[in-house]
């Protein structure tokens, strides 16, 4: 569903004040002063407008939200997480389409209007996560775009049988191969990497692949992920989310990463972590590396944070990354918005005439008291139709 | 002013539930089925109720909080931040009453009931912050609790006539000595603890120092607060604030550290900051450490981050120490509450009879949701008085 919609009064990435004439689902102009007559109208008073926040690493098939509380007495390891929420999916019910829907509708009311989430596929729960997240992808189709990607959690070559099963997903509409630490998890970094490389080629699909493993360790495998991105001539498809190792303590080597990233267009996507070395943005993107940014996973047996909004989440990468002047926290913005987009590979997004008419209202003087406050949002619009109002959805059951 | 009140049906830090009745300002009784003629009642809904929040670290004098919004294009050294502000304390008129009022009202709405500010002395200023926070503290007397701390923000040693004007501050009533880096500002480390430690004994005040020196000088400058505190017997009256270099690498040494801090009560603060190296809260703890939090400076000339939220700040300690377990969250809970009042030295804190009668009631089905939403709390009661509801003050001006 597309509408058409006039915004008055608003400042485009804080920019002077101009309207918004939505045609159709699309923008048809951004101008001072538009007049259109018959189409419905909204005041924006001068607030800060931008395009639809991009939610690039999420998880929605396996939040909490909404569910009691889960007493989290997880061990240490990447694998008792790993290991405690499969089990947990089983214990406690979670319902991938119910909690996709959930995160989702929250997402959305804090302005989000694209996320791209991974999505579990592993020998004990098969596509269930898939499916149901399918079914909240079609039911709300109409007020975000969401896109999927066939996450291995539980590791590929360790689990005979998963890798069918990412080709079921793949058969199915999926349209990402994720990967998972080829060497902390599946302890076979050739045969992972050759494996879910062998499916983007396959089927013709981007590779997203979470990569925890730290310093030399991490990026050893980003090497070889270097290797398959240039032997399958996959420039600017290939995306390592999370990429610990670029925050290592050896600077010439994150060097050498950060070129070869640049020059394989390969993106980036760290959701700011607090507690682990990350990714250093301002100098990922000085390189001329696109770096996005998500939420990861949000109130789940993994850890209790998290709400799903990107601005906030916009406020995290700047902590992490010290940014406190303005022309910092626009980096951070960004990292939510125009290189979320690209990361997604979205073809039609931004705040310019002939993009998508996805529009977030902000309030705050500056983009960088926007950051900071992350107000409920104003106005989210999606293709043209107001979806949400004051932090609230609107319209929607 | 102190009154009497009855705060049925909450569970204190999250147990069963029960009433709390405040008479005259103090704790006189937590039990089930309270009845109390005569005293106005609160019904807690089953909320979580803890004793007010304690801000153990902020700088109350130079918040920016409800002036223009600040163009931040300040150099990326400590010292290029401390000019710069010197110099907008001038530029932009920044009033130490004016300002420390308000956020001092907005940390009340948010259930901080105990606040320690540092406050800047310097040569240019003089005494215009201490004066400005003191008229402040009068004004709020009734509703929150503000010590002050003479902060050389600019240097002692290197600034003459400093080291008077602390001395000024502690005739007025200042309550504890403060400290900045002896090695990396004041390039003199014996001159400087030398004359801190110097009016500590001659004052009969605590000591609370800013130690943002990295790794092995944070770590030189902390043994020779040891010696110091060794020396004049000032066990559980010192306070290294940030101490970064708890959060370097070489693990034994920190081990080492810890161990003399533990020896000497020598209290933490930290913010739990994403960006630097930071004391490890959770192995302080185990040492028998007592880690305590704050805020830190909250929208002013060092960054645009902050709102004065000391539950969202448990977030933050816990997003920075790798806190998911229930357990540990509670840990977080912890450095903005007994631990922030320990540091304080408060003798009557806490959620039991006899108590001072402070109580914030929380959102959430436990301690670690209520941290990770920290929603608006429902109610702040300061000495038997209500003085904030549902996020909002109440009955102030």
């Amino acid at each position: 569903m597309s509408a058409s919609l006039l915004i008055k009064n608003v400042r485009p990435m804080g920019a002077a004040e101009a309207d918004i004439l939505i045609e159709h689902g699309r923008i048809a102009r951004i101008a001072a002063g538009i007049a259109a007559d018959g189409v419905p109208a909204e005041e924006g008073g001068g607030r800060i407008a931008i395009p639809g926040l991009v939610e690039a690493h999420t998880h929605l098939d396996k939040s909490l939200l909404g569910m009691k509380w889960y007493r989290n007495e997880v061990g240490p390891k990447l694998v008792d997480k790993i290991e405690n929420e499969r089990q947990a999916k089983t214990d406690l019910g979670i319902d991938p389409a119910l909690q996709s829907r959930r995160q989702a509708l929250q997402s959305i009311a804090f302005g989000s209007t694209h996320i791209r989430s991974h999505v579990d596929v592993d020998t004990v729960h098969g596509l269930a996560g898939i499916e149901g997240v399918m079914h909240t992808r079609e039911e709300l189709a109409d007020i975000v775009d969401i896109e999927l990607v066939a996450f291995p959690q539980s590791g590929l070559m360790i689990r005979d049988g998963t890798l069918d099963l990412m080709r079921q997903a793949l058969e199915r509409g999926v349209e990402v191969v994720g990967g998972l630490d080829p060497c902390g998890i599946d302890r076979d970094p050739k045969g992972h990497l050759d494996a879910i490389f062998g499916l983007a080629e396959q089927y013709g699909v981007p590779v997203d692949i979470h990569l925890h493993e730290p310093a030399e360790l991490g990026a050893f495998s980003m090497e070889m992920i270097f290797e398959r991105t240039r032997a399958l001539a996959m420039q600017g498809h290939v995306t390592v989310s999370h990429a610990f190792c670029l925050g290592m303590s050896d600077d010439a080597y994150v060097g050498r990463l950060i070129d070869e990233l640049a020059d394989l267009s390969i993106r980036i996507v760290t959701p700011g972590p607090a507690s682990r070395p990350a990714p250093p943005v301002a100098r990922l993107r000085a390189a001329g590396v696109v770096v996005g940014s998500g939420n990861d996973g949000i109130r789940d047996t993994w850890g209790p944070y998290g709400n799903g909004d990107m601005l906030e989440r916009a406020m995290f990468v700047g902590l992490r990354n010290n940014f406190r002047r303005d022309d910092e926290m626009e980096i951070a913005l960004d990292t939510v918005t125009a290189s979320g987009a690209i990361v997604m590979e979205l073809s039609d997004y931004g705040l310019s005439e002939g993009c998508g008419g996805d529009v977030v209202l902000l309030g705050g003087e500056t983009v960088a008291e926007a950051i900071v406050t992350h107000a409920p949002r104003a106005l989210v619009v999606k293709r043209g139709r107001v979806v949400a109002r004051d932090g609230k959805l609107e319209g929607i059951a």
